[in-house]
């Protein structure tokens, strides 16, 4: 976070000979200073292809040109590889959107974060079911919306989290223990750009009160998950996930509080993959390039 | 281990007042030096009976009286509290007869703990499936017993079972990645005594090939289940658990390899925290006291 | 936490036989249901006596007096078994004053848990080096007081310190990174008062800038402790630890970032054992029961 | 480890722009299909020169050349570049040369590694300054050598080791809790090749007795450290360190017993991550390519 203006590039594409070759040579021929690369095969399985990601980090001011000529001089390679493609500059902050209900333990550890230019993003606003929260946000300068949700008037209300985020100009909607379930609609319409975090270790515990859930069933760790949100709820791509210890004289109560620690870490963790453009999605599943 | 010769009370009662003072007092008025002690109350819930449970470490030469003796003593008070218990003599050993498929991992690391007395048990014989690992168990002048399994001999392999464990005089039965699927008698006759080792973090990815489901799922920590064995497949009271992180490079055959490490530790554990009477079942769960 | 009101007993004593029927005897008399008990023996060694440890939680209405009345009961067994003991009421909220310097993690971290009642204390005051985040405590309602620190102020600085706790009736002090070395008078007039929270896995990397010292030994774990301040340096008795997986691309600026997750993470946890009553020191070690 | 046959690329060069390009275009040309590749670059500190670090993995039968070949033709390029670099063939299994002393936890892990093939290498024999575990070793139709050290014969007993050594044509020569210090002589003549496990989390608790010196200053962790031997006690380069937790109850032989899980785990993950050239070392640290 102390370095020099980079873009990055983060890509995927059908695995063949040469995709290294072909994008690092280009960036050497205009003299880009690579800072940090990663790739990834991923095998192909069952006749299906296999397929390529990577994502290359390069010194700005090496390079002889602007992240729009940039875009351009690379794209006839990346449609020669059939490339998804996406290219980022550190100096351009991601704006996020947070949702949240009534709990402060995930909020206050992002404004934390923010605070101390950890997380270097824009918060155009906090959307929240509660006025609870409001005074907490707004004395960090950040405007708070407060948009009810009720049985009757679903539709409306993620009409207006929709119209909030795009007047916002969000590039990323963060459920910070939110508590709602969004519309199929909303979801459809940002894939890749929603991150919740569940509050059990996914797959085990989906759906409500997975602490419960975990007391009942006397596991002996209990966990977190952060994850894509998609239609299906709590089966989205995982980004990031942790666990933590807890043993039979732990009451449902003591693992919503161990669990908070959780939470708050694993979405940090995720968010901060998303933001560096360190996850690339793979149908159900994620790269994350740490 | 390399303690004086102890007793071990383990019980559960009904909650109530006075009960350590009751079985404390007991202990007291006889001399008993007290090594280690361990008390917990499982509350009542909705309105079940809340339940209490303790383990306590007596040195042996303390008491004025041997074993036999202790538990006729104690018995009016355990009657009196309505108690499940056992007292167990740390100079006897317990006889743990291990089953094993063909993957020498758990096997090998339950042998060196054997070996070196971190694991003070006879163990009076292996029994497998297979041949595989007939000369390393003799090698170390363990009695190995071929039982083969097959789609059409399973009552009768599992009664083979049942009958070399009873002339054995087995206490504890450890499935070491035994990979066959006990019959409902044989788990029935034996409740809180067979202990195994699933290769997953349960209750996620029950039943066959879990490193595969959890490689489709994407998740990014893989872990394994100690329990004991109950005729609902997987779904026994776990007695521990542990987890190990993976990423996206890894395939479902790194995840075999991770995952050998945390088997072998959590079944080692699991297994541990028994033979010290250590678990004590509660429905479906367990109190561990470690 | 949702218990009913209920007094703490924590206390330590020459190890004998019949501590524990003694002290729950007593409790059993006077009708006193046992929440929650704990018991340790620290066995002598090299000719030093064994030392007991417990900590009983008793149902505050199930007992026929008060807190002072069961202290004046309680006192002739405490003086026959030489103990070393401190009875705690659940109703009365510990009073934590929190000194900080300029960096925000801890402090919005302790905030949150303080407002969500999971921290279920008085936070009289904040103290600081710096005006930095005034702000931000007293939109908590909470006074701030600014008392700088300079080479040639120590003394006066740190008595003021100690006027300030002392007029704030404070029960604990906190450093949440106050990154400055209390005076020796200080730390000696409040034994088992004051925890610090390190920036390293002690006992490596004592003193400052131990990320950095952990960068140049190529360490591929970073920690934090939290411990009892006493007049040597990062030597007090440890009270909670935890770690956190590195590599080699981490720079001394990334072990920063990582480390503040621990450190918030660990020192919630030590102040919270501390606070529960959790925690016996016994020479520069702890007892913490969980 | 199912994989097909590939070469292993390693290397290390000063930082500059082209590298990737210069490595990938070469492969390319040669039409090599990369399976796994991975870079770092560690920045330039206080007028240091940066380092670049890179890791690759070709397919053998992608490429018209055998390795002699591979490496002939890669040569102009890396003495351009002003590589370190070693070029590694899967189909080559490592001979690894096994010192241990009593204690087998570490012996009968890297056994039942070898015997599954989790380890793909070649045991040419083990060496001992004891006769404890030979027969084990022998079970396994490994040579077994006993080389007894004692206060005057240390010269002529590492010479003797070496030579065995030699005559095994070892690649990598493994401390599997051998418990002697090896001559200064015998860490010069194998920079990076000799492999220790400390018990441990170092730099904590060098030389001596360390779960007792852990014990003595109350940590709530112990650990396990796997490095390069160099002259210089437990100072060497770490490759791989783990960690479990402990608590007031565990005595320094809990500890001694909990720490062999660590120690057998951390050993391992380091061998392997050695023998599969994913190591490279930078002055006094490691990169590790996971």
């Amino acid at each position: 976070m102390h370095r020099d203006r980079f873009y990055t590039l983060s890509a995927s594409c059908p695995d063949r000979v040469g995709i290294i070759a072909r994008v690092s040579g280009f960036i050497s021929e205009h003299g880009g200073w690579i800072l940090e690369s990663s790739f990834h095969s991923d095998p192909a399985i069952e006749g299906s292809e296999g397929r390529y990601f990577m994502r290359i980090e390069v010194k700005a001011d090496s390079l002889p040109f602007a992240l729009a000529d940039f875009r351009e001089c690379f794209r006839p390679i990346a449609e020669d590889l059939r490339m998804d493609w996406r290219l980022a500059d550190s100096a351009v902050k991601k704006r996020v959107v947070i949702l949240v209900s009534k709990q402060e333990h995930c909020l206050y550890d992002l404004m934390a974060r923010w605070q101390s230019k950890e997380l270097d993003i824009e918060i155009p606003c906090v959307i929240s079911n509660h006025e609870t929260l409001r005074g907490f946000v707004e004395w960090h300068g950040i405007p708070f919306h407060h948009v009810p949700i009720a049985a009757d008037n679903k539709a409306e209300a993620y009409a207006e989290v929709q119209r909030l985020f795009e007047e916002a100009e969000g590039d990323t909607m963060v459920l910070a223990r939110y508590m709602q379930i969004l519309s199929a609609d909303l979801c459809a319409a940002h894939p890749g750009r929603i991150i919740n975090i569940h509050h059990s270790f996914l797959p085990s515990f989906v759906g409500a009160k997975p602490y419960h859930q975990a007391y009942q069933r006397g596991v002996k760790l209990i966990g977190a998950t952060c994850h894509y949100v998609t239609a299906d709820l709590d089966q989205g791509p995982i980004i990031e996930q942790d666990v933590i210890r807890i043993d039979h004289s732990d009451s449902p109560e003591d693992m919503v509080r161990y669990g908070k620690d959780i939470e708050k870490t694993v979405l940090a963790r995720g968010l901060r993959f998303h933001l560096e453009d360190r996850v690339l999605v793979h149908g159900n599943k994620t790269v994350v390039f740490r």
